[in-house]
């Protein structure tokens, strides 16, 4: 049996990289996606598809169409999601991936620094973990294929 | 036919009376619910209820509990989620709530000072309609119950 | 028990009127809803509430955000869909209301002249019931209630 | 991770072929289904498996459950949906088949000329993304499958 | 709480009758939908609606199209389906009205007499409860609302 | 693409041969799936199991508890349920399983002599395509995958 | 707004009465619904409907029949639940009904004694709340009806 | 066709391995999932990952996360379950897991000592199939595969 796993949240470091090296490590039979991780080629997916907007909230609006037909496609045939979450940013549509996640019944891990913990913790709550650092977020895809 | 509206967002100014008194003044036959406004009463609830807890953690752990029974009841109770969204503090509640509405498939307004537009974009996107102003949400309210 | 009927379709005459008299003829025990049927007020309901838009399909995008929170909500509600299709017109969205009807397993009765067999084949085929004529649609209306 | 994609719309010009072609070149791992697209068979195909029927209405009726059985199948088994809209006849089931997909929660891509802008607003509002070209709809696929 | 139930099955005796009575007379707070049980006029509903049709096989679908607009919506506002199986009839429709309540996930109650235990063995096993007599039945109603 | 049909109803004649035979003939890719051919073993499969029951209502409960197992997870896995009815037998659990694939939004295939259409009008009327013949069941499967 | 609120668990002691005492107190907007307190009863329903069983377990089936008929109607037509457990008894059937509520996506609020905290991890993480008493359940009650 | 069938319940003698080597035997196409069955990892996981918690119970909170996560997934992700109960332990996420998948709409076969039939008789009513020993289970599992 093989899981799918989205990783949501920050694309500001490379927390996705390590992810996969940890679990590759580990020979998991998982497979990972994300979205864009490219930020400037996120933000101007639109109107490199669609040509020129009129204004910047067009161009927002068209990049957001197409960046959200991927998460709603990949985060819809994910069996697990891990979302992280760091200190810069809003970071409003990692807490809309991961409450997505929650709505739709996938059991979600929540990747926080301990310092964030008063923000999120409703999101917090809704997870079905809560971990702080990259390899306890493996170590819990790991113990889904253990027997002993 | 009577709908129920959950006012998720930000407990940090008056906007839910606002949007109540504009409601009762065209007399809309809508009813309103939201979370508790109290902040410190909802950062307190856990402790309240249950006694002092071990650390911060489990005090933020016990409150969160209690403030999504209260959430997950009233949004799933409710026919529309109106979300407004502020300059201040991080909102990942509100974005979870928000997030929830779309996810159930019930039709969200998103109220955004047009500066936040190209954080919210993705959630703009998923919303059913994106306004500036309490005032442009309750029309879109009374649009639904008039003929021409 | 009290049924929600919504009225699909075509806003360019008066049959909405002739339903609703039809049904209070026979006293049935039904509420309707449907579209903003001031066809002016529907193609500018965007900018009404929104204020001007850059070009014509901002407008018609804004005005359809607007349209479609009505639809959706109304139709959502509603126990049974009655559609009508006429000549005139691409009639779009009452395929897609319809349509929706339909998906979300709500009976649909459809209206159409017997010209339009053709072109709505498939669509007839997906509900219900098809009639010629709103008096047919009512009678059906009026077939849930009676007991010999 | 392989998609399915069903191509629904006009059947009367060769937009799937190139729909096809562009995804082949970029060897993007999908797979395409769509209607049957000999219109005449389509037509007939009632009669061609039932024998010949009563009348015009009742051979359509044959033709639209067998054309119904491969739509809802297929649809059904899709991941995306595109849909195409031409200027020529009243596409009523395209926009029965679309508006299925959104109410299946399956993102759809809409393609249309910018002259159908106003009859489709709400349809395209709907829709994940809207686009004007075969080529639009292609690269949306392919960002799917991209990392930076 | 008040309860909606469905009385599925068989038109060809009173049996309806007696359940409503039993219930009333233990002043139930249930209320009763069923299926048009004047059986002529089942049969020539889709006539008496739509006109004269072509032949025998026309003149049923019309009339079953116009019966199962009924039933779908009863049955699907019903919180219990309430199913009576005689020795008479083939009955086929009586095992589609409870096939589909078991399938809603809707509690079924099953009328048979001894005699028929092993045609009706796989249905009687979904169902939630089996009794031979209408006694029986209103005995499970009843016992939904008691405290000792 | 291949897809799981379910072949529901009378385990009478060899009509699964019949068609497991057309579609090979024409190689298909559709698997088939259906319930114990073997008309004692499917009424002895619960003494066989479970041991000798108590009397005959107890050995035909234990039976369709097991058969039930079969058929619930079979036709839940399936894509497309073809049922048959014949002259004889009640065929109550045919009438179940057609029923129960509606009420999952299979498409359901309805094969009956001309002579059944009466009593089996409703049940047709919901099925996706009623044929009267093995191999115009086949032409329906056929269409799925010709694109000409 | 109002709430219907289902107590599951233990019937040997008066939590029931405690807790609506309470509410009723507070006048709180809920109602209750709940299994046959009477144990004796409960286990004597089905000799009591269906007349003397061949045997114990012939006896416990037909009870189960019925009491699950009533605890799936009540459970299913509830908001939340309260489930209870204490020191004695398996209590089975009140960790079916608690893990109902939970995958139906009910909000669930457990009480269980300190003690039981170890056997009862894996449903006290489940549910929503976990109280220790029945003041503490009464007034995570109180909380969804206060401003502030 | 293949089906994963998760084995919930006791830990506590090696059932599991019986069940594996019986439908090894008869090269059923079957594959098993389950809990973790080290009682003592199972009970220490939270603290493993996460590591010292502050008491008992924050412990086997964090324990009871990730082994829901586990149970939550692989319980999804399975076509059956099987769940035994024995005489020691209180069992009741076993209870927990089995009436989960019931109200999954997934197939339940309990095994359980003909001894306990009476504190398990609610749930045994809910389950599929309901046997004394684990061969009996198998054979249920190899009827899904005979044809005669």
């Amino acid at each position: 049996m093989q899981f799918h796993v989205y990783l949501a949240g920050q694309i500001h470091d490379d927390w996705r990289e390590t992810i996969k090296q940890l679990a590759g490590q580990e020979q998991l039979p998982v497979t990972f996606t994300g979205p864009m991780e490219n930020h400037d080629r996120s933000d101007n997916i639109g109107e490199e598809i669609l040509g020129t907007q009129s204004d910047p909230i067009a161009k927002d609006e068209a990049a957001s169409e197409i960046n959200n037909l991927r998460t709603r496609l990949l985060l819809d045939k994910s069996d697990i999601v891990i979302a992280k979450f760091g200190e810069k940013y809003k970071q409003w549509n990692s807490a809309m991936d991961a409450a997505t996640a929650v709505a739709q019944n996938k059991p979600l891990i929540l990747i926080r620094p301990k310092e964030l913990h008063h923000p999120l913790k409703e999101l917090s709550e809704r997870a079905q973990v809560t971990v702080e650092t990259d390899e306890q977020a493996v170590k819990c895809l790991k113990y889904l294929f253990e027997t002993d």
